[in-house]
């Protein structure tokens, strides 16, 4: 006679923002899956339009405002965040993107990636986002 | 007296597929970390041909097809997929890609990402794709 | 009467490297949360200086043991690597880069991804790399 083995559930929970490319391409903002938060790819969007057209480093603020907006819904804030992606349009506007990021995350220091893509699904968007939180975290000492 | 901690080990699982740049390159079609699936960078090749020549919305079917192929080695469907990423070449492409990721992932609504680049391992492949699955979730209340 | 929830704590690690990206944009080299271990996406800088120049093996082996350096710090070595992306600016560099991958990584088979982007925050730099490891592991039987 074998037991059972007991296998732990892990919880899933979705939030929706107000992208219109959430519907059209059928994705959630964000994603908790237990103590992980996957954020969607972000760009700077408002009401579904595009805030700081050709400021790249208002685009980035942005971006990670809405992240964090994302993450906020699961109670969290940038302090968070363990892994970020910068997806960046042109090479001059590293600069200002890189600032913007210090300025978010310089105290929490995540892990980070930035590369030069061609583009996004709206043309004018300069900067695309990505982060990754973890709940429930403590420093190591 | 100490006791020793007992560190639980998490076991590590592979999958390979018929893919010819397995070889060339290194890599597992997926692999499963404990609870985890990531599955690779997945172009839509069958047996090394790229499928839907010229066709985005084909290519992307195909591609998320080889995906959840190598899901269901682990026993995982689509309704498992917590992230996505999709890599098209081609601004005009957006639409067709997005419609092909909504017919196979809208009722389960991934985190995802779209990001244009200039291209992949094949030059004739117009998008490749990439998810993350999770098993033994369970929806939140 | 009820009792809280014990909710277990996981621990939170950083480490820094000689790049001077990593103060610019405010970012660590690696992040390791529980069994994880997020690299940053890394290029082939040795104190702050592209190694290779023009070479995309060379690049592409230094980015890859500058992520080793940064796993070797929690322990760690290529045999704890299970996902891998690599972000390559020429078509035409693919192939070595490949194989810089397979020398590293052939033998452990992460997940991995190849996609063809604009370039990165150095313009030198023809490929960076992202691994993400995990700790405590075993082979599956």
């Amino acid at each position: 006679m074998t037991e059972p083995v007991a296998v732990e559930r892990v919880s899933v929970e979705r939030v929706q923002s107000d992208s219109p490319w959430e519907e059209t391409i059928g994705f959630a903002r964000a994603v908790a899956v237990g103590d992980r938060v996957l954020v969607s790819g972000t760009m700077p969007l408002v009401d579904g339009a595009v805030q700081g057209e050709g400021d790249p480093y208002v685009q980035a603020k942005t971006a990670f405002e809405n992240s964090l907006a994302a993450l906020e819904r699961f109670g969290l804030d940038a302090s968070s965040v363990v892994r970020t992606r910068m997806y960046v349009t042109h090479a001059r506007d590293v600069e200002d993107v890189g600032r913007a990021h210090r300025e978010v995350f310089g105290s929490v220091r995540p892990a980070a990636t930035l590369v030069i893509v061609s583009g996004f699904v709206d043309s004018r968007v300069l900067v695309e986002v990505e982060v990754e939180a973890f709940r429930n975290t403590e420093e190591s000492s």
